[in-house]
């Protein structure tokens, strides 16, 4: 089955880093498409054969299977939107834009939940520019969460959903991710951190062929050392952990936060401790990960019922339109979807 | 003027890994003395023997200028704690270790302040051991701060004191330490954030001989995301920077949590964009400099009038006696303390 990659917003660096995937690594890119507006890939090929990268021809298809058959050395693009008469103006919020983006990603979630994709790999967005379209969401992961959850007729809170984080060397899954630190503690609760365990378990045993060893960070410094620093590790996260295990979990913890993500990390050949780390808030989990560069960073949306990776970086609309984006976290979270989705299948 | 390393728990892992500093690094510990027991240096000498380590003979010396004179190869002591009949057991809690392990760090701090050492560097002591000798205090910091404090004349709570880590790619300076993530997000306060700035840099303005870059974490994710996921950054720290450049302090942020300490960090020859990260709690500032391994990081008191460097670990009485003791991280220590002390003499 092909995978979908998601155009993004047309403004920001998406159709640019899209095409020198397809240019620059048309193995891993072999079975992708791009679900998005053929006229802004064009515009993004042509802009960069003028900064010297291998000028790739843009090939409309017809239908997504199409993309198992394409030619080499071309951007296969399937026109999932509504054209525009004018192309959107680059670096800059708009609702044109915005539109095209979250259409794309529309196309691709439901085309991922029918079966019609393995995949979907998105590239960034604008939370401004989308909501200047009309979708009532801040971003991907909301926007996929209703889609789902209208698939499987659910209220979106019933589809709860946990971003992982990794890179080569180290996953971690987050509690929660943008609210406030002070929120982040309050959403340190024993049906939030079993859930987090399910979710992190169950697509990770997919994607290894075996059951994660996950390891569990404390709240705390020191994990709250034996209660001197804070309770939550007593009163809610080894809780949390023992439901975990009696379920068959392979979890443990919790751990002191400043050596846990040390001793999950693979590096030299060695694997780590633990295959991913539980993380109880946003940056306790990505301050690690993002450490060692941003580059290889891929973000996983877990618990929908569709594989779904992106980049871990934005529009980048400062420097949109030059040809001088970064395309490995694309490639990375390319890598990735195809790992979840046929070790999954 | 000579460097003294306290022998910290005699029980722990400090003594042994004090004798492989000078067996392994003797021109890094030319200059250092040990302030301690001789029994307890000598019985870690004779058991390192025993496990082929070069046998180095221990000296008592009668004064801490000796160092300076010490003949190669051998690991000057000058006896500053009273002497036990007894042997302390390895790898237990006890007052007697306790007590040695204290008298040692506050010889070697009215030493420092009087003028007679340059820096000292500090060997683990466990809490629990120092308790039960009687001193009234949790750890190394608030031994020497009151020290320091009836140096000056001045209450305690009037000598604020930091914590930096810093390896060989990053520093940062934390505004709290030993407390709850609850409470730690309580002491990010104007005049926390402000005196941390002020000591992060004058103590670094010393050791690099010119004003530190310094990056400032915010608290939230993406620092707050212009108030959207907390309001500390633009109502706390971003008012405390800007006190701080008034005052000539190169800072700048507050910057998103889970970027600066990449920015940071100083890799492949290339130097990072700040000298040192000001992190609003303790794992913020811990996970990256403990990601890469701990064996090279270290531990500064800044604040202090004197020059005080600890390795980043315990007493590990776990692994204590068998010379399996890493002794990295206080070579990693005397080499920062020799930093400190010499560029800001």
């Amino acid at each position: 089955m092909p995978i979908a990659v998601t155009m993004g917003d047309p403004a920001g660096i998406g159709p640019e880093i899209i095409v020198r995937l397809f240019a620059e690594a048309p193995e891993l890119a072999a079975g992708c498409f791009v679900a998005g507006d053929v006229a802004a890939l064009r515009r993004a090929a042509q802009s960069l054969a003028a900064d010297g990268v291998p000028a790739l021809p843009v090939a409309e298809i017809d239908a997504s299977a199409q993309a198992l058959h394409r030619p080499p050395r071309c951007v296969p693009v399937l026109q999932v939107v509504a054209q525009d008469a004018q192309p959107v103006p680059c670096g800059v919020v708009s609702a044109a834009a915005g539109r095209m983006a979250g259409e794309a990603v529309v196309w691709a979630a439901r085309a991922a939940l029918r079966g019609e994709v393995a995949a979907i790999v998105t590239a960034p967005l604008h939370k401004e520019a989308l909501a200047a379209a009309g979708f009532p969401y801040p971003g991907h992961t909301e926007l996929l969460q209703a889609e789902a959850a209208a698939h499987l007729g659910l209220p979106a809170s019933q589809v709860p959903v946990r971003m992982m984080l990794a890179n080569q060397e180290l996953r971690t899954v987050l509690v929660s991710i943008h609210m406030a630190l002070r929120e982040a503690i309050e959403a340190v609760r024993f049906d939030n951190v079993l859930g987090t365990l399910r979710i992190a378990h169950h697509a990770l045993a997919a994607a290894l062929g075996r059951a994660p060893r996950i390891g569990v960070a404390g709240l705390n410094p020191h994990a709250g050392e034996g209660g001197l620093f804070g309770t939550e590790e007593r009163e809610i996260i080894a809780p949390a952990i023992a439901a975990a295990r009696a379920e068959g979990i392979d979890a443990s913890g919790p751990y002191a936060p400043d050596t846990v993500f040390m001793r999950a990390r693979a590096a030299a050949g060695r694997p780590g401790e633990f295959d991913v780390v539980v993380a109880m808030y946003h940056d306790q989990g990505l301050i690690p990960v993002k450490y060692l560069g941003v580059e290889h960073g891929v973000n996983v949306t877990l618990g929908l019922p569709l594989v779904r990776t992106s980049p871990d970086h934005g529009t980048a609309f400062d420097i949109a339109g030059r040809g001088c984006a970064d395309p490995s976290s694309l490639m990375a979270a390319v890598r990735m979807a195809r790992a979840l989705a046929f070790r999954s299948a």
